[in-house]
């Protein structure tokens, strides 16, 4: 048996932390390196590498993944921190973060100007994914890479190959389309029902099972009925997704997508009237555009 | 144990006769009436008595179930053909048919006037979950008529009392938005990804099982991605039950239901250039209106 990829871990966060965990419990050696020291230093007693920076951890390293915050910071730590020449030809490097697609695309091309192979696999889950390894993974890039840290993501949850450079961003914005619109859909359903006098816990439980079925129905639309809008997905990351969707179809030259500019529309006023609220808080944008008692 | 409610049964078309089959089997006595009538003999053999006419079939019943096609064909079975006036005071009318939410409102304030208790209590599920005696069953009324139709009620499926008359159909309007809308969203990000050289099965694939989760994504995008729209959901019932469902907003004095409005747009303008496609077809009127090479 060979020995399994040395991995070099960017970006110890909320995410990166039990995502770095999961591939140490599936006994790929790691080193940890992050911004703030302290973070990666907590992967010490798992059995990480703690490097003192970005360039020290991927010297020798056969994967290097990333798990940051967006597209500019991949970007500083990536090439502006020399980390990129400290990288070896042939490695693969998988970038985690959610970032543009054709931000993705960018790194990809300077990277293979190095001879070295990018993937984007961005994640949904969560923490609660992110700890448990069930982290969807979509990722974009080619086939031969894929196939070469395929074990790796697989610590970390259910990778699918997408497409090529680029793709798995996509598939993460697709992702984000489909769950703040599906929140909004539930919002606008359940507002009119109760305007109405229907029970809005009742309808929920009256609708699971049927083709209205969703985890957002089951999810969020219980936060709604509890009124409770802790923020556990922010309002504020999910407009900025939705707006990196219409920017990709500008790209594209797509004339419309409406879904998604007015599930942005929504969240920029919500923002804008009531704070960064959970993303389940699009009810409250849409009350505060239907004003009137609630029955 | 007392006898069970005998039972009549308006309406043995597409829906009603399987519906009809499941109270037979659960032991409940059933005479049947169907406009045309060989529908209703079909049941002869499972155990119905058949009526020539409706106001025969009520008579002696416990219990009337109405499944028809819409508000103005209950309104005539009900009360221009002698119906009404031949059920015995104390009866309880259950009309399964999904209708206006006011329709369903004014049926309900006519027979109280004879004494006797109105439920709606629209169903979702499709022939499959009729035959399958799994349908979601949303019903509004008073609490003792919900309480008598239980029973007969659960043979057909789940049922939940949402609230008040008129409840029910607000609540089967609730559900039919939030499949409309989730449809339009799938469509649109599998769309996005596609134009932008992700592979929409693997991007399915990716999403399953995250937050994006939904019977819509599980159903309706596998009839995108395989160009399949033969119709299982018409996209002209769709329609009209949303703009039933704008109907119902604007009588209630809600000034925005964005989503529902754009959902019912899409429709009207795939109907106008497409015909008649499943209601997944609303990736078609996306699609038109991006016109572009596909990637």
């Amino acid at each position: 048996m060979p020995a399994p990829p040395r991995i070099a871990f960017l970006g110890t966060g909320l995410m990166g932390a039990p995502m770095a965990r999961n591939l140490l419990r599936a006994g790929f050696p790691v080193t940890a390196w992050n911004r703030s020291r302290a973070k990666a230093e907590a992967l010490r007693p798992d059995g990480a590498t703690i490097a003192g920076d970005a360039a020290a951890a991927v010297r020798d390293a056969d994967l290097v993944i990333l798990m940051l915050e967006n597209g500019p910071i991949v970007e500083e730590v990536l090439f502006r921190a020399g980390t990129a020449a400290a990288i070896r030809p042939g490695t693969v490097v998988a970038d985690m973060s959610s970032i543009k697609p054709a931000e993705a695309q960018g790194h990809a091309a300077r990277l293979a100007g190095q001879g070295i192979r990018h993937l984007d696999a961005p994640v949904s889950g969560g923490t609660v994914g992110a700890e448990a390894g069930t982290l969807a993974i979509m990722a974009g890039g080619e086939a031969e890479a894929f196939a070469r840290a395929q074990a790796a993501l697989t610590a970390m949850g259910r990778p699918v190959h997408v497409g090529p450079h680029g793709a798995g961003q996509l598939a993460k914005l697709a992702n984000q389309i489909i769950v703040g619109v599906t929140i909004g859909a539930v919002a606008e359903a359940l507002m009119l029902a109760q305007r109405g006098g229907a029970d809005p816990a009742k309808v929920r439980e009256a609708l699971r099972g049927g083709f209205a079925e969703s985890r957002v129905l089951d999810l969020h639309a219980e936060r709604m009925i509890a009124r409770d809008f802790t923020t556990r997905g922010r309002s504020v990351t999910h407009l900025k997704d939705l707006d990196n969707a219409l920017d990709a179809g500008r790209r594209l030259a797509l004339a419309e997508t409406p879904y998604t500019a007015l599930t942005a529309e929504l969240f920029r006023t919500l923002l804008s009237h009531a704070g960064d609220l959970d993303h389940s808080g699009l009810l409250v944008e849409l009350e505060r555009r239907n004003p009137g008692q609630v029955a």
